[in-house]
């Protein structure tokens, strides 16, 4: 349960068998940095390039393929005052004929009072002069290795996690994600001030961060896709093009972990999910999408469990 | 502001321009029976054939193509102790790979404790045998004519409305429907007990329901796709396949939205809708699936106001 | 075997149950005019709105729902010397990004040399001065209709046809349809000079025909979705977005069809398909996109059959 | 132009910055084997895991990031006498209501006839008993290294190519890929006897195959996309989920290629690429589903030149 502190001197582009920074055990925290999705860190220095460079990697200790990481996010604090977005909606969310009537998109400049807790751009709009946003952070992207050799660019997100741009990966939240690598090789940046759902300007509002996080491992969990847990839900996470897939891959993994560890065969499942389920869409703007499946821990027969896949 | 009541002995099928059964004014009330998506009325007799037969129309004195026909949902009781679902997630939200390994489909029988406000199986299986859930109840199907000559069947969506299957449509909500005909045309039924997002059994709750509800006219709205409003928040709704189409309709009419009403230039909503917006998932069961795009009134400069399209 | 001339003097913007304009039996040849996809006839006057007014419905003798009408295009010859079509791609075809890097789009003529049976712009950018294109003529939007007492827009399609913008509907084509009404209710118009696949300028070359065509019946056909045949192949054809559910249907009705006609069981077709299938794309403009799954009738058993579904 | 023999002894399952196993310069011509998807040989000895495996990387001297590297096909010669395929369509190519009724898929084997130039099940369903097909060999997964460190796994493809499975891919077509590292690094395998559209039953015909291929260098090139090129025609190929997107690449490469070679702006090329652009279908299958936009070379102003990007 030891408790580690460290300075990444270097950065990820891609999530993959990269040489590991710090070894960690089932059970250790982590006080790290991470720099924003341009590279710049808690001086606005950019220290590594675009996209969503990450810190990284942590071998974990006793992790082997069809285990499960399972990582709590301790705290999240922003390094520095100013965050940035870019002030368009993304091409892909609305209608592509409106397009052509639209400005051009720039990036711009949010302050982030970390006092006050709160977020409002340096130089807003006239109609959006008295916007200020409640800090609330979250990890855009984050995950492990993906295994079979492969590297995959932070720009984009699969079963081993990557850029999911959930609102709900904040902190509090746990997020677990299926090991294809001995040693799990846990990746994370590309930190949010805030963020709406589907991060449909492209970006949350990009910071540098301080963030705080505890590892555990389930040993042969056999997930298929990344799950995660807040106080009032328990959660799966579909990453694919279109959304309609994102949402066959999170169903699906409810599914399997509802039979698994809630003793809900598939016609005791899809009754509660037929009436409970909430869904969630992290991006709608990355090459793949994101959707959330969430079921809250209130109609699960182990409600007082702290985890599902803990317990 | 008549108060009507109206008990059907015909139902329809499509929307489209049938020979309204009940003139009303603006600001008129109307209570209403409707039958289950299967036809069952509150003595569960089958009384019209599936899919969805609507209670209507209803022909709004005043009503003109390019108004919009803003209807608040007072009140639904439903008229019966049954309801009825499907027992097992529709085939189109899981991974293809898995359907030949789940069970058959069957329809079941739900208990409706009008008293305790409650729902459960009437059978259940062992592992959901305390499953008790809250009546909320919903309205899964309701619109008006679509104009040009259009019959639209209930078993799909589109701008006129139609069946959305989004459980934000319950007492206390307000939807709003672009008006395409004389008199708009409204329909409504395929009411529902419960239902979780996504109506990903086929099914919510299926029963029958009396309904009040209140009509109000907005001249030369211009809409594109249907809106709403609840305490919190308000919302569009785009209704087509993929989801990813479904949320670029109704991002585009929120964005129209937040530009008409609220004074918020392309940049100036972006900035909002990019940090605030929140994405509901209507349904993903029928032909058009349907995504809500929400934002919290607490956002808007006018939050005082009871209906952005009212004040 | 009767042969009928018939000059329509109005049109229609659905296809649904509207009082037929003619009655011909099975076996019957119809010689008809239609106005293009803006309503202008051969004189190039607007005889109706848009979109793709039909001339019909014709009433078959005997067709009842669960039978198959087939169609058999014997011959499309323009009616006047221009055409239309807009000057840009479609704004869905093209990646989002670039869209406000496009100029805007118009509507240009074209000149239709009937005795060359070539088509040409009338005012050419000068890159295209030269093109010259082959009068291929085909029917954009034809079919029955739809059921259930719809009347579906000839803007978009479904299982009873309706906008598919196939470019091998042309002459010496044949096209099958499920029938879901009594007389099945034929309608078509929306006839092309030429089309590449997709209609992805949102138009073929528009303009007004005569068109010949033969209807047989095939009785208690059971077909799901529309069907057609050529010189060297055989046909099915889905409509629906995206493209992959489009392609689903199309692939779905071939297996039946292969089943049920051609004796080949769910593997064998898998083998014969896996190896020769061939997919066109019809159109992805309208609301529902189109997807043809074919395959040459040198695969088949009963090559010398003149069509599967009637021999 | 030297002429190189190389025998692979280990393969890749993704496509990245591997160490290169041979150097070769522009206008060397390799002739090399590949193993099948499940990585056997000639000898039907599993010699490398699945999926896919790659023999290469070849290191082209003089190319560099933004360049594009021509790969011409001379020749594929089967080495072994036996193929094997699934025995029933992917669950994802048919409409998911019909899955629970198909029956379960094997790997079946074919008899690859060098002689006859045939192809035939080697135990044959009696309904397909006389099913004899052409030898048709084209390669299923090639492409060059990704760049930005990442290392792509051959079941899918993006802009530097890879599991793309278009039989259009065969002896005398050229294929272009944009260059992204150093050297360009081409991989090459999963060679297919034959295949139909979409490889709809996830698999070619697969076998081992002697490949003899030619590369050229285009300097400074700024493709998109892969490109490609026959006797007949010139063709774009965009990868993605779902085929709309995959259309949307493809389409916007070819208007890119158009104005850069053929001095056609956007309105020229939308006139041209209107009446007679073609889609095929490389695979609906893969994570990433592919669509090829295809030009007859007749319609380009400079039909005689070989290549338009090598003119």
């Amino acid at each position: 349960m030891a408790q580690h502190r460290f300075s990444p001197t270097s950065y990820h582009n891609v999530l993959g068998a990269r040489d590991p920074v710090l070894r960690i055990a089932d059970g250790d925290t982590v006080i790290t940095t991470t720099v924003d999705a341009a590279g710049r860190d808690h001086e606005n220095v950019e220290r590594a390039p675009r996209p969503n460079p990450m810190t990284g990697p942590f071998f974990v200790e006793g992790a082997e393929p069809g285990d499960a990481l399972i990582v709590q996010i301790q705290r999240m604090t922003p390094t520095r005052d100013t965050g940035w977005t870019y002030s368009l909606l993304a091409p892909n969310v609305v209608d592509p004929e409106i397009l052509p009537r639209l400005p051009e998109r720039h990036q711009v400049e949010w302050v982030i009072d970390r006092d006050a807790q709160t977020v409002r751009l340096l130089e807003p709009p006239k109609a959006v002069a008295d916007l200020v946003l409640p800090l609330i952070p979250m990890i855009g992207c984050f995950g492990v290795a993906p295994g079979m050799g492969q590297a995959i660019s932070t720009a984009t997100s699969g079963r081993h996690g990557g850029n999911m741009d959930f609102r709900g990966f904040g902190p509090g939240a746990v997020a677990c994600f299926p090991v294809f690598e001995h040693g799990a090789l846990f990746f994370l940046g590309d930190g949010h001030a805030c963020q709406g759902d589907g991060e449909i300007v492209g970006t949350g509002i990009e910071t540098s961060f301080e963030i705080e996080f505890t590892v555990r491992l389930k040993k042969n969990a056999n997930h298929g896709w990344p799950r995660g847990e807040t106080a009032s839900d328990i959660f799966t996470v579909g990453n694919a093009r279109p959304l309609d897939q994102a949402l066959q891959h999170a169903t699906t993994e409810m599914l399997n972990w509802l039979g698994n560890s809630f003793d809900l065969d598939p016609i005791s499942a899809s009754h509660l999910l037929g009436q409970v389920v909430r869904y969630d869409i992290g991006n709608v703007f990355n090459p793949a999408y994101t959707v959330v499946c969430r079921v809250a821990k209130t109609w699960l027969r182990r409600p007082d469990s702290t985890l599902g896949w803990l317990g």
